[in-house]
């Protein structure tokens, strides 16, 4: 087993938006997909159709003989996947941020991680070129080779232990789950005006430019590091009948101005 | 007075960030920016000498004879930057999303609102080409002047009233300067990784573009809205020790939830 092989043989464990974009990626840097196992037959089908492999939902269908298995399920689901997946030979790979490689120990005998950070949907295809992988695993030989499949997904592969990783994906939720609720709230308020929800794409992406050049403490803007109770009072105003949007904007006021009031005092 | 001449005569009031901003972008236009005047002595020279234009600290050494006088000021002074704003002709045009334009009314026969949406920090200099500018006048003909001023800044310009300009202020809040907290955090958390920020730009540019396809509803993904509540458990005993942190955490997990929970019902 090499992974300079043009060929690495996968077995695909998932067939959600992190299976289906690993898939597709896989496929295209020259793996060759045996196998695609989901829940859902149909799901398991479609995505094995699209990438020449046999589709199952019985996981005592997983055939021996993959270089790897790459697991993309539910974090939930992974505790039990590790179990009853019947190989033990190969590989064993899970894919998701918060959970623990150890999940495979004493079930498999090779085992490691690759978790690509980023926010996969259905409908849009992720070229991983620029997506970040952390990459674990449980012998230093195992590394090496899960580096090289990583290597040859993405420019940028990191090793990160379980423990790190678990703070990296905690971070992860604050980039991206957290501002993307923001954005939705956003959305509706814009609905009641004439103005389009994409006339903040400018300033959606100069808020994340500015981060090239200076903190997020530093870029602060907006009525709370200002100190604008007036424009923070009529915000409030516009916000009155939805209780938790105006929980949602107190709270983040106030985390705004202490964070800054303890910098104001650091500087003193 | 006409906006087609190549120079258009502007008093540029405030020398932060903004009138920063602005007054390099209208110099760059073609404007003759003739005055400069902040609270501070020291930032009105330091900006004048850059765009060519006088300093003042005096509101009352502000000349008449300008075409636009452009406030750039504090919303909190603006109402009083109205009244001691001793010229009264030209077109007394203020920048702010939050203040209604009602502020010059009997105060100045000529007036309106120009809007850049963007958030502008020291050290980052901003082409205005792509900033979305709102504008909003007290007549027709000095709509139309305003319009062509911004016109020569940007390429979206919009007609806008105080009431829905309020809104985009709001709006704009939770775009860019709530994100930009939660960024913050992200930032700390890193800090006891050997993990850098800027691994998180990636993740943090694509929660944005996947918006061009889908709407914030369709996009979000993370452990809230998979109901993953072992991971929310887990994340939250990360966090323990910053009770503020916990509580955006769980104040925003709750809004994916619930928001999505809406989504459910409506489906059936």
């Amino acid at each position: 087993m090499n992974p300079t092989d043009k060929h690495i043989r996968v077995t695909l464990i998932g067939a959600g938006n992190v299976g289906t974009q690993l898939g597709y990626n896989l496929k295209q840097s020259g793996c060759d997909i045996r196998q695609v196992w989901s829940a859902h037959l149909a799901n398991a089908e479609r995505l094995a159709e699209r990438l020449g492999a046999t589709a199952t939902d019985r996981t005592e269908d997983l055939a021996d003989g993959s270089d790897v298995y790459l697991y993309a399920v539910k974090d939930d689901a992974l505790q039990d996947m590790a179990k009853t997946v019947s190989p033990t030979g190969g590989i064993h790979i899970h894919t998701a941020g918060a959970v623990s490689m150890d999940i495979f120990k004493g079930k498999k005998e090779r085992y490691g991680v690759l978790y690509p950070m980023q926010t996969f949907s259905k409908g849009r295809r992720i070229s991983f070129a620029d997506v970040p992988i952390f990459i674990e695993a449980s012998s230093a030989e195992t590394e090496t080779y899960i580096r090289t499949l990583a290597k040859s997904l993405s420019h940028t592969v990191t090793s990160c232990s379980s423990e790190e990783r678990k703070v990296l994906h905690l971070a992860a939720v604050f980039c991206c789950n957290f501002p993307n609720v923001l954005y939705d709230i956003a959305h509706s308020l814009l609905r009641e005006t004439s103005i389009p929800f994409e006339t903040m794409f400018p300033l959606m992406s100069e808020t994340i430019e500015k981060l090239r050049l200076m903190t997020p403490r530093e870029a602060q803007t907006g009525p709370a590091v200002r100190g604008d109770e007036q424009a923070m009072a009529r915000h409030l105003s516009l916000l009155e009948g939805n209780d938790n949007w105006q929980d949602i904007y107190r709270t983040l006021s106030q985390t705004i101005a202490s964070l800054h009031a303890e910098g104001e005092q650091i500087k003193k």
